[in-house]
């Protein structure tokens, strides 16, 4: 700890480099993580499954570790909390940190896991330094970002928001659980998870390090990325009813094929999306009616995924894709339903609170540190209805993301302790110089 | 019965036009046999079923009433056999007539039944004019030519040609049921399935009448028309291997997407059918591997049915359809697999039985009798193993096929059994022409 011991003299939020047994540990919890799984052979841990409770245990034990008293809220968010403070700053409030700890099925460890653990680290080297600080940290680790489980998502985060819907609590997994029933076999109370909501007045914001998932920083050959918001989404899906017909006896000029119809849609999606500036549009389901090998296809459903960080952009290219979808369909005579079943405008990060984070990487010698929209949801999106966010981003090899393919340096892993270790003591000098 | 009485003393095979009561005694029995159904409000058979079962037991009796012996092969054949000779033809032979009883699911009521229906009522008429004939009839009823239950098709008509697969008895149905116990549960005898099989020095051929489920005779104003032969087929399936990604962080560059790549490949495979004369493709099914609304597809696998009366034709357009869609995939980064799962050799309809079927429609004043490939599958691919085979399609209001819309008019009816009763007397005279 000599380094640390070190660093409390230094003036620069930035005087301590993360030592490397830092990153090391970081990286060997991140490893311990990754064995904590619901399959066997790959990484799968869905909300409030037996691994997440392992995962909860594991977690609790390195916060305590670190100098926090830890507690589970009603929608089995994991909150360590270190209050350094001696009550000299009235109305002391609370900075969050955190990431999730659930994952998609054959996951990759750092998408989540990251976030979490490096924030423990920063709390634990405040803690040896017993440096005071004028506002509480908490670190949070979500159980429920990926949506796997359960068709919701953002279900801890929403709750801390006071965002959950009347009737999230009935929706039921594949076995046909409830959210209510797993929350209770938890050891929550979903009948309190109101209680779980944060009061605002108490909250600095929400600040959480993501490994990027994309290729970015990699081929700008930066280690971290301020992140500008989080690009909103559109998702809709797309109903096509042709005509049933025999493959061998319907003539080609007189089929109603739903399927060539939806192939011919998905590759004008393909090229919008392509030829437009801050657009990504995906179909990533799609099935048939009543299919056979020998049969004309009659009826195909398909999912459209679409997002731009730009609101507008969004709205004007969805329209786009709905007529361009509308006169495929005339021509083939096929019967087109479009309906969009999921919205999100775009969230940007709180200025304050990026020009910290913008001013912490400076000091790290990145003056141009490179500014970038998440292309992808965060807990964040949920956060930002109660106090500002902002988000850091991590370097993650070939920008893999959802797969065991997942990489990050441990280099990377020293520079993304230190932005967060930076950043609350930039933060601190910030409240005192206020103050 | 006055006119079948009068038509006795008439040259011409063509003397009796089926009396109207004979059309309107088909039609009933085809609206009886679509009450025959193991689904509720719709018409379902399937192979060894209940309701098949139930048809067995209806159809049999129509048999005995037009003058037929019935007995129950071991392949769930219906075989009602008609015998009015005196024995002056020596080596009397036995010609087959025919189609199934079994049914795609909500299907129409002429598909196989037609045929069933329409062959009793020549047999009906011919007996009752007590006419001595130089052959044997047989009506034939096939239990499987939809192939909807088992993975299998035409097993009753390739038991009848000898030409069972040795795992044909183990294949199960959607419940596990084997094959060999299904016909066991329905009174059959499995073990004994092979004296199923025909003699071949017995048999004349084999006749169909058909629905044409196509728009060819509805398009050129005829009833009826002449099956030139059954057109082969070559089903393959193709997978593709490209690489799953994040639906808002893979850049639309970066991307090597399962889905929209099959989608190329379908529209090339329908443009080429489209420019290709006697050429028909359709894909049929299409399944995605672990897709989500926010998953860019990593894999995708889909059916190919290609048709082609030419055999040439059709292995040609196969082997550009692979290289199609090898140059698509390559394109794109994604790997592709062809494999070809299923093929059958276009049989042709054979010389002289068509040529008395023309000469019988020459008589009802059909000089130009339509000749027309049948681009679907039918007993007689199995029975041209054993026997020559030969077609006669119905024409069917909008090509209608496996569907309740199947429509066939009453004097389209009456013409289907003027036809075959014809094609019988025709075909005697011509035996006894050549004795």
């Amino acid at each position: 700890m000599a380094v640390a011991q070190e660093a409390r003299t230094l003036p620069s939020a930035f005087a301590s480099s993360a030592p490397p047994d830092a990153a090391r540990r970081v990286m060997a919890r991140l490893d311990a993580l990754a064995l904590v799984s619901q399959e066997e052979g790959r990484l799968t841990r869905t909300y409030l499954s037996e691994a997440h409770r392992q995962a909860v245990d594991l977690v609790s034990r390195w916060m305590r570790e670190a100098g926090m008293s830890v507690r589970l809220d009603d929608a089995a968010t994991l909150i360590g909390r270190y209050d350094p403070g001696s009550g000299e700053f009235a109305g002391r409030r609370t900075l969050l940190l955190g990431s999730h700890l659930d994952t998609v099925r054959d996951a990759g460890r750092y998408d989540g896991m990251l976030g979490v653990v490096t924030a423990i680290e920063a709390v634990r080297e405040l803690a040896q330094e017993q440096q005071e600080l004028p506002f509480a940290i908490e670190v949070l680790a979500f159980g429920d970002e990926e949506g796997v489980r359960f068709p919701r998502t953002l279900t801890g985060s929403r709750a801390a928001a006071g965002a959950l819907a009347p009737d999230d609590l009935s929706a039921c997994d594949a076995d046909g659980i409830t959210l209510a029933d797993a929350l209770r076999n938890f050891g929550c109370d979903p009948d309190r998870i109101a209680e779980a909501t944060r009061k605002r007045e108490d909250l600095i914001g929400y600040v959480e390090l993501h490994i990027e998932q994309g290729r970015v920083l990699e081929k700008a050959g930066r280690a971290l990325g301020l992140v500008s918001g989080i690009s909103g989404a559109k998702r809709a899906r797309f109903v096509l009813k042709g005509k049933v017909g025999h493959a061998g006896t319907t003539a080609m000029d007189d089929r109603r094929d739903a399927l060539t119809c939806a192939a011919e849609m998905i590759l004008a999606i393909e090229r919008r999306a392509s030829e437009t500036d801050g657009l990504v549009m995906t179909v990533g389901t799609l099935e048939l009616a009543g299919a056979g090998v020998n049969v004309v296809p009659g009826a195909v459903g398909f999912s459209l995924d679409l997002r731009a960080f730009d609101d507008a952009i969004r709205e004007r290219e969805y329209e786009a894709v709905v007529a361009d979808c509308e006169a495929i369909a005339a021509r083939r005579r096929v019967s087109i339903r479009a309906e969009v079943f999921y919205e999100e405008t775009t969230v940007p990060c709180e200025q304050a609170l990026v020009a910290t984070l913008k001013k912490v990487l400076a000091q790290r010698g990145e003056d141009d540190a490179l500014s970038l929209p998440s292309m992808a949801g965060h807990d964040g999106l949920a956060m930002a209805r109660i106090c500002p966010i902002a988000m850091l981003f991590v370097r993650c090899r070939d920008g893999a993301s959802h797969s065991p393919d997942e990489h990050v340096d441990l280099e990377d892993i020293a520079a993304s302790v230190e932005a967060l270790t930076g950043f609350v003591r930039q933060l601190g000098h910030q409240f005192r110089a206020e103050a």
